[in-house]
């Protein structure tokens, strides 16, 4: 299957940097937006790690957000989120609080942020820190990202719910769409309990058979009856960001956070309340028009589903070795099946 | 006025620690239950930053945190949950997560944390970081805590209506009660725009009369026409943490958290939608009766009040100093006037 086209940073005012940790297969990735974004959030999943996000509720009154952190590391990697705020600190962006007028002028950048657990490949003591977050800005751009196993998608694994040994590889993607005068892109960290199935239900990457040789098909095997493995609670994580260049209201960036988790609904199967999915939204307003947000819902839900089928489809295999199994890719196992 | 006795630290299972930072009036308070407590927090101000929230939402489930923290430094500040986390992990606390059989065994302490805004006394680019968090830990004790201008309390103001230097001294405050099997206590940390009143009203630290030598009185005064300084979103907050030894489930935190907050709207008058009001609520069950909600939501709001009054009334001053005007603590200006 050919990847689907396009990256988050078609969206006017988007760039997107990935940085790596040494040790181990764990890494974040930023989404900035340095001019600042209305910016909403979907919390849905039943384990999440999160950091900023009640200030993203429509009541509330910040309404700009200066960038949205993805990381491994699980709830450590929220640590990462201060060297993106460090960076863009540096870099004069942020909220102006106080008077200039007496002098007391601080800058304060709004970084929401999500986490996913992937501290079971390798030693769990290596993890994203603030240095990681930081490195993520410094080698942000505007170019299309690398996607697969790059940045938190480093350490993310899919199709797990007959035990990580029976897993694949996980990864980050991206894709975009434009319609009329506005752009939706989405970039998606998968590290589903469940697999990543295609447009037709197909599964591309999820739990293997007992051999490790061929694909169950997850939800298949539950409705056969087979029992899942047991899993611990915050163990799976689908974590993203769509934005648009549409012009946006908070209360429609939440409403586009909602919409965006069909595309994680229609693309992961099943979904389980081990995975804390969390999906944030940014309207840079670049484009200068009102957003529809009917066809702007639409776009975000399939820029999402095709970021996640993108993730799994160009993720890299991950030998095994200390500490960490065997996790073939998508294109391993069609070529092994 | 004479501080209402008691202390969080009398809630079998709770210890409190603080830490400061060298250089300007900021630092971070943690309320350590390290064998982990049912949680649960009432987000309810307009300018909230805060980390970890949306795990204690009654629906998702993780059931226990093994500490809160509060902390000045604005957003920066939530940078210092890490280095709580980094100490909980080092004294094996935390959830365990993976299979021992597996030798993947992990802990993942769970730390939410809120912070106030202080960035406008002395060099903003001094705040808690993770080795502050770490230094609050190690600080933790199950004795009566220090109040006033300590932890997080320590760049906190209150009486900012009419802009910082009519300002007063804000802080910290610990209270407790019991009843029948029963203990509650609460710590709140003190940064409020409005002033903090007694039970019977009367304003005990709050905006000053323009020759900063009595207390002006804030809703009166707004009542009667004077209009409010330009304040900025986020620059103030109370945010704390109530605690019982009842057994509770996570729903009733929560609703226990919400209870609170009455205690916060009878000592702080105005609330402003600046305030990024946050309470959390722990359950250590460590009384091994289950709670009676409607007793302990009168204790709560009782404590949180009594621990907002026995915060200003325990401040010292600030003199002024570089970038800081001068903040009277309560004491001071009584005898003043």
């Amino acid at each position: 299957m050919a990847p689907a086209p396009g990256s988050i940073a078609d969206v006017a005012g988007i760039t997107v940097g990935h940085a790596a940790v040494t040790g181990r297969p764990t890494g974040c990735s930023v989404v900035l937006c340095p001019q600042g974004a209305v910016a909403g959030v979907a919390q849905r999943g039943g384990a999440p790690g999160t950091r900023e996000t009640d200030l993203l509720r429509p009541e509330n009154s910040v309404q700009h957000v200066h960038a949205v952190l993805l990381t491994g590391g699980s709830a450590f990697g929220l640590d990462a989120a201060g060297g993106v705020m460090r960076w863009l600190d540096q870099n004069g962006h942020g909220y102006v609080v106080g008077s200039a007028a007496a002098g007391r002028v601080v800058r304060v950048p709004i970084v929401p942020a999500a986490v996913l657990f992937d501290l079971w490949l390798g030693d769990a003591r290596i993890r994203p820190g603030a240095d990681t977050g930081y490195a993520a800005c410094v080698a942000a751009s505007a170019s299309p990202p690398p996607q697969g196993s790059v940045g938190a998608g480093l350490g993310a694994t899919v199709g797990k719910l007959f035990g990580i040994e029976r897993a694949m590889k996980g990864g980050v993607g991206t894709a975009s769409l434009r319609l009329g005068r506005c752009t939706v892109g989405a970039l998606v960290a998968v590290n589903a309990l469940g697999d990543v199935v295609d447009a037709h239900g197909r599964v591309l990457a999820g739990a293997r058979s007992e051999d490790g040789r061929a694909l169950l098909g997850s939800t298949t095997a539950v409705l056969a009856g087979a029992g899942p493995a047991a899993m611990m609670a915050g163990t799976a994580t689908t974590i993203g960001v769509v934005a648009t260049d549409a012009v946006l209201t908070k209360s429609q960036a939440t409403q586009l956070a909602g919409l965006a988790h069909h595309g994680l609904s229609r693309a992961v199967s099943p979904v389980t309340p081990h995975d804390g999915d969390t999906l944030f939204a940014l309207a840079t307003g670049t484009a200068g028009a009102p957003g529809d947000l009917n066809a702007l819902g639409v776009l975000a839900a399939e820029v999402v589903a095709r970021a996640i089928r993108n993730a799994v489809l160009a993720a890299r295999a991950v030998p095994a070795g200390d500490g960490v199994p065997h996790l073939p890719a998508a294109g391993d196992l069609h070529a092994a099946g």
